[in-house]
């Protein structure tokens, strides 16, 4: 039996161990995926110090993954009704579990807030399996929602996308975008930039990103910002100041907070005009409270504030076509900045911690 | 030529003065119309006690007015194109001069934000004229919106609606009821009573009012409550719960603020449901600042927040047509509490403010 | 073993048999009903006449069923996590094997349009067991979903309802009312009456119902229809000229067709306003073609056609709080006009046919 | 007095004329545009077979135009309520006299379908003033809403966006584009390239437009169709085959008509998937007939039509500011594919009629 090597999370604060598992054996229904690579993003590094609620530590981070299915064990159709075979290039939904049968399911139709659902590389243990993606190799259990790269995607133009690129697709489907809206993006990490992308070529007429350091702002640029906002060393009312200048001092038409910082959320009320769409998609965890004024900031103003909590299938789905298709003309270079091997996952944390890079992936199958 | 009498509010907590203006003449477009009755609202309230910025003092306040034309210069047509004649019994938009060539009138279509907007009863001085309920006559200036009252609503009728029943109207518009949702509205007084009565008749299968005094509840249940919480004496949390505990635990689908309590943003937030609606229309004037934490009140929960400034003429023309078709079947004489001649206008704004009514109404044609 | 009888449609055309069945033996996860009552329906007397492509007679129809469970194999959780038992009063979900995992079902968000989804009552053999409600008992396969009655709601009103107000629900949903919106409705049989009840009910201030014969209009008016159109010897132009007489000569703001009828397509276009909305629920069975003019009756209309094809979950749950709520207001037992025992099934679909009835329902453990 | 030499189309099917008008006087509030340029589209066309009703010829055509102003009496105000001065380089939208008092105008908020519209160009007579842009200058009448040309975009590329743009934005605005949807567009004339390059530059992960000839094929790939396919030859169903078998079999997400032939709505509706969104534009003028199936095409699909008549100002906002940010990128002198003089106003109808330019345009002041 082969062993299974895997980067392990054993702790809030503790160094990343590899570990070995034994390779597993399938039920019904499940599959093997050899893991060419697996993210390491802002998440993981709220995972690392301990910043989400109830993680079954030890657990294999990593949500974000795409591989080559390696063993199947019974037949697992494609959304199109075609059988998966190995060799297969495929990602797959990190979300599992979602009930289908409770009252946010079937009644709200809200599954993004099913109670049951569960996320591969954030609430599993590893004491489970090999149910995240800085490992050789993933177990795929049944029911996992499979998604085949479409042709010309490769894995590489696929992790670029990362975990960022269908929630930003998420954040855009909420925002609701007309032709020739102005769009400010707080926020540079990769849902910013993504969600910057986006909005460029989801009919905005105006981009305006704000964030740090400069060299996201630049990705930002060649991404179709028509205007970054370097916010080091500016204060809340210049920033909201630096939109209203570029919008005839009334605003954006939609504003899209990426940034994870509790006061951002005024601040972006702010800089959004009067009626206008305040989507908040960066608060995934627990930043800390922030005071406004009913009246002024949101009352007065007729705004509408969508948040915005998970994706499903379809946000991944729809990313993956939009990668397809915009690939050759992306920077992806830029935004997939480094690559790391199994055991150098802690570096690639403290990476993404320092902003050294946009993006990183782990490769667990190259030594 | 004749004097009008009106009730001039000259500044905030100055007694409220009784005063004769000239009767004016009137510009092509123009008319008068002879007041049979103007609302005592809450907002007269707020203005009496200066709670509202660049009030142009004095004032003559009302803004919600019925009356039959006394007067008209030059042809006025209705919605249908057929001509007002004198005798017509009419009420009108109080906002005038919405300018319909500005940006938001043009491009926003968000009419209840255009800057040149002004307000009968709140923004006109009484020194450009009878632009005021609490008088003899109104001036309505060429271009004002005016209504037929259809057959068979009377005027008593139309100001039991009020200003409350066009704002309820807004919101409900904005809240996008499904058949069978929970509804949960947080205040009872009129917008809040009103907006228990839409939803009721809106399709709600619960609607859960809290407010006070047992008075004001006890018309709510008239008005479609299916369950009313009064919330003297209960802190902010158990409010929460008693709203969760009508819901399987988990809020109403949609909840509706109309309380102008600042503090209130944050409970309805945490009353309603993940992935629900949170319609906010209450705030408005300055009530302070709130905190709330971006993570779990808004970002973890899904929830959309849409906030309502003000309304047009579509909110009356449908208000004024749901009373006509409900008016039978409602309490309306619970709601009009209490009628009032010119002279004690400062007696009806204590009563309001003392919530000795639910709705006053002055006569200031009835000696 | 016991024997189960049931009446059965071996064919298009043939007459009804009673027939025997096992008992079944229960899966892991499946229920018994015992059934209290199921609907005959219009789509009865389509499956009769083989209206409805690949039905793989025999079948035991019935798709919208009501009874209390006789026995469970292993634990059956309802929406709100808690376990049903023997005994309960519950309805379920005819729509089943709705699949999650096709382009459908996870990327368009479409259930209503699953190709594998399957419905008891219509597209179940009787070979593959008790899977429609004419008979005393029906076999709740593992997944099925169930529904609790709601305290109160007995079955006879549940019944009422039928498969009629869900499918009324969503076609609301579609129709996005306004507060005092005019709603159209194009038909009198239980969709049509119902979809009366929730427009009226559902924040329209004026609800016009055309249909036949005089009884059921009467049942409308008692609904909520303002008026009703007898469309007995009334022309095309006749009917579309009654509703725009009643709405300024322009039409309803909203039309819900539920006719079956194809020319009423055109109809409803032609009785809708410029801007409005036409939602179309009651084309489900071809009908024929219907010719109209693109340009007059659509793009210069500056129109919305929202086709409504089938009910999910959602709608079923919608319904039932509803009817739970309104029962004690409503003249259910002029719509449940008439009760039958097993044997009596083809008599229930010659009462339907003719219009005898407005809803007929089999009572099978009556005898 | 200087005289203004102009185009007048003075009945269906006769020549056009070359006529003398005095300078008109301004009213207060009025404008005196110099032409820079003025589109000749489809429309005129259709004008001068006589294919639009209540037409007062003679007429001056050009509905969509831009130039500089050359005088003003009176202050206007633009958007931000800056003064326009002489030599302001505008365009202007076409529709005026939106009463701005009726129903549909204050209670539908469905402007485009106020009856008192008239449009320059279209529906003003000749005898009543410069009112259309094949003339060397254009009266802008009080009130007619006016709109500055951002820094950077020139008459040419406005005029290469013409009147097809901001139609095209109105049916984008209204099908509600989801991030990586499929959208298949109907027609390559202006209105359908236009489409197509707002659905790939809106999000859209694939454009497949459908019409002829190459030529114009070969503009929709440069503006962003990822397929093309010529109609020539083809017949209904084998454009309908050619749509699904690029859309997994089931049709595009969203489809746009913009073709101005009846059939093409049945086509259309068919090469849209279950419960997608079909938007028509192009049935402006009276095409005939369509039959169809209400059972298999409208209501088993699920499917939204959504019809879009005219423009309002917002569109033709929208349209300018995107215009101005990807003009660079736009191959617009492919569009705008030649030029004309006052004198060839009756080739340049030729030109457009057989399909000879993609876009004419007439530049009154060029001799």
């Amino acid at each position: 039996m082969t062993a299974v090597r895997a980067a392990v999370m054993v702790g809030p604060g503790k160094p990343i161990e590899l570990r070995e598992f034994p390779e597993p054996e399938l039920e019904v229904g499940a599959a093997l995926l050899r893991t060419l690579a697996s993210e390491v993003c802002g998440t993981d590094v709220h995972l690392w110090h301990g910043r989400l609620p109830e993680v079954p530590f030890p657990i294999i981070p990593g949500h974000t993954n795409v591989g080559a299915l390696e063993k199947l064990r019974g037949e697992i159709l494609d959304l199109e009704g075609e059988p998966f075979r190995e060799g297969d290039l495929v990602t797959f939904l990190d979300v599992h579990e979602t009930c289908g049968r409770c009252w946010y399911c079937l009644v709200a139709k809200a599954t993004t807030r099913c109670p049951h659902r569960k996320v591969y590389g954030i609430t599993y243990s590893a004491r489970e399996g090999l149910l995240g993606g800085w490992s050789e190799n993933i177990y795929l259990k049944p029911g996992v929602k499979l998604l085949r790269l479409p042709a010309g995607l490769t894995a590489e133009a696929f992790i670029a996308g990362g975990c960022g690129l269908p929630t930003a697709v998420h954040a855009l489907e909420r925002a609701g975008l007309l032709p020739g809206d102005t769009v400010a993006v707080q926020g540079s990490g990769p849902v910013g930039l993504w969600a910057t992308a986006l909005a460029h070529r989801g009919g905005a007429a105006q981009v305006i990103t704000l964030g740090a350091p400069e060299a996201r702002l630049a990705v930002a640029r060649r991404l179709g910002a028509s205007a970054t906002i370097d916010i080091t060393g500016l204060g809340s009312a210049e920033r909201v100041e630096a939109v209203r200048e570029r919008t005839g001092g009334r605003g954006a038409d939609v504003t899209i907070e990426a940034t994870g910082a509790a006061e951002a959320v005024l601040e972006g009320l702010r800089m959004t005009r009067d009626a206008g769409r305040y989507v908040i998609v960066g608060q995934y965890t627990d930043g800390g409270a922030v005071s406004l004024n009913p009246h002024y900031d949101l009352n007065r103003k007729h705004i509408e504030v969508r948040a915005v909590w998970g994706i499903d299938f379809s946000h991944l789905y729809r990313a993956v076509q939009l990668l397809a298709r915009w690939a050759p003309e992306l920077p992806l270079a830029e935004i997939l900045t480094r690559r790391y091997r199994l055991g150098e996952a802690e570096q690639a944390l403290r990476d993404v911690e320092d902003l050294r890079v946009v993006k990183a992936v782990l490769e667990p199958n190259v030594r």
